[in-house]
């Protein structure tokens, strides 16, 4: 294990070389915007839209930035993860467009519809118990038997470059950005922001729900606070940070906004039926946090930033007739 | 009433004129493809994504159309209309854009959803009961109250020429369509793609809920078949053919294939999961039609089209917490 405290080397030009390097393996997300949704907020909102990302989340551009990175030797064993969301199918799918076998470790009462799309991208799926300790133990027990690298959702430089490079696309269309927003869960996403808006005049802004305040407390305390039980509807924000991304985020100093679980829920309304796309809840954080700050600056009279980014991290949501 | 074998003289002139007309107060909307979709249905499916027009639907074409022609005089006294979804909204926004005062007569029991975007637009609302009768009347009384021009959802040649706007930027953006799907309530826009399309190679083909198959009795009768109750789950398909439409579709000798709530369901699931975008059960119609077809296909062993437009209407849907 790295030291809480290890900082991390990265810069902008890596987070830019990612870019090239998995250019032909992801989308260049469109941006959306809704004049219901600025008159709400009383900002201009850019939203990226990583919800059309390839594997439905933003997680395959740093999967495939790991991944484009192996030697001749690590593909050919290939790479193996834990996880019951988006980064094992995001692997699973940078493994197969790349011809790298992918193993990917997950808890037996994970959700069926996650489980069909590790499937659908070709992984071999490997079956733990509910603990962290059960996933630990797989993963060590798969790595030695195949020989295949670990590549963590979060807690890896490559990773955390690949996800950055949604930050640099949102400011290279939409330049002028004061403040650009994520969800925080392991962090990797909002670590990456950071590195990639190095010297960009845009600040990087946090969302956690309440009931997964890792992140905020962490950075409070400058120590990684354990996850809270996975509670939160935001079932991708459950996650404890990692020590490179607590590391980057407390450099940072990062503000964190928390939200309520109603507050999530109306945000992920207001994206349906306003900008008319599938979002899953973890990505309707951000906006609820706006929403909120939005509430309080018309209580305090205050003015902030004017026109805002926010990255809407994924949109692999079961349907549910309505 | 004009005879049901009226003889419509539009022509793609007419298409191209409304879309010169109406371009600054519409979206180009996107074209969405998936792989998944693709390989489901045999197919390469272009979407064209009319849930991210103005108002939320196609309607918005059509009656910006007709609005943009109104006379000073006719500017002045406004516009009335009935509905209850997405052309009342339409009409409301299109008003709204061009100082025209739009009434809209719903009925009382209409959703409080849709009632929302039509006030969100700034018409005015009037409440009629639940008849056709009730509606008829209201709307007259309020035509010779205000001199108020009255605008047909679909049977306007106005209307019909603007709908017809969505499939020229179809066929302009991907050029070799064999055919082109759309949803048959009123016929406003089928008919529109017919006259849009002409001579352009591709084919007009409709769908219809097994529940609301008035059009497709219709031009096997070749008369105007009345509207059925309205029990579908597609509620922008419960009206049945006008004068206009019924004459361009009758002409046109159009198929139509039907379809069960059943796969209507699945395809909006399909919709929602695989491209990640919020659609209402009428815009899904057309896609249970090309999967049954594909599914037949795969019984007989026969070939035909290989790469088709659909036409995906409206988006205009109340999340409900998934």
């Amino acid at each position: 294990m790295l030291p809480a405290d290890v900082v991390s080397s990265l810069t902008r030009v890596d987070v830019e070389q990612a870019s090239k390097r998995i250019a032909p393996y992801v989308h260049r997300t469109p941006i959306l915007t809704s004049s219901t949704l600025d008159d709400l907020i009383g900002l201009e909102v850019h939203f990226k839209c990583e919800n059309f990302q390839r594997s439905g989340a933003f997680k395959m551009r740093g999967a495939a930035n790991a991944v484009l990175q192996l030697s001749q030797a690590e593909r050919k064993k290939g790479v193996i993860t834990h996880s019951s969301g988006n980064h094992g199918a995001a692997l699973a799918l940078a493994g197969s467009l790349s011809g790298v076998p992918v193993w990917v470790v997950i808890p037996e009462n994970a959700s069926s519809f996650k489980r069909r799309a590790i499937e659908r991208y070709g992984a071999t799926i490997v079956d733990c118990g509910p603990t962290l300790d059960d996933r630990e133990t797989m993963v060590r027990q798969v790595g030695d038997e195949t020989g295949a690298t670990f590549v963590s959702p979060y807690n890896d430089e490559r990773i955390v470059a690949g996800q950055g490079t949604a930050a640099l696309e949102l400011i290279d269309s939409v330049p002028d950005l004061d403040e650009v927003w994520v969800p925080i869960g392991g962090g990797g996403l909002a670590s990456g922001c950071v590195v990639a808006l190095q010297d960009s005049g845009a600040r990087v802004c946090g969302a956690e729900p309440e009931l997964a305040d890792d992140a905020y407390r962490s950075l409070a305390v400058q120590s990684i606070q354990p996850a809270l039980p996975p509670i939160t509807i935001a079932d991708g924000l459950r996650t404890a940070l990692g020590t490179i991304t607590f590391g980057i985020l407390n450099a940072y100093r990062m503000d964190i906004r928390l939200v309520s679980e109603t507050d999530i829920v109306a945000a992920q309304k207001l994206v349906f039926e306003c900008l008319k796309i599938v979002v899953e809840p973890s990505s309707a954080v951000p906006l609820a946090a706006l929403l909120g700050r939005a509430q309080d600056r018309e209580n305090s009279g205050a003015n902030g930033a004017s026109r805002v980014g926010v990255i809407l991290t994924g949109g692999n949501l079961e349907f549910q007739s309505c």
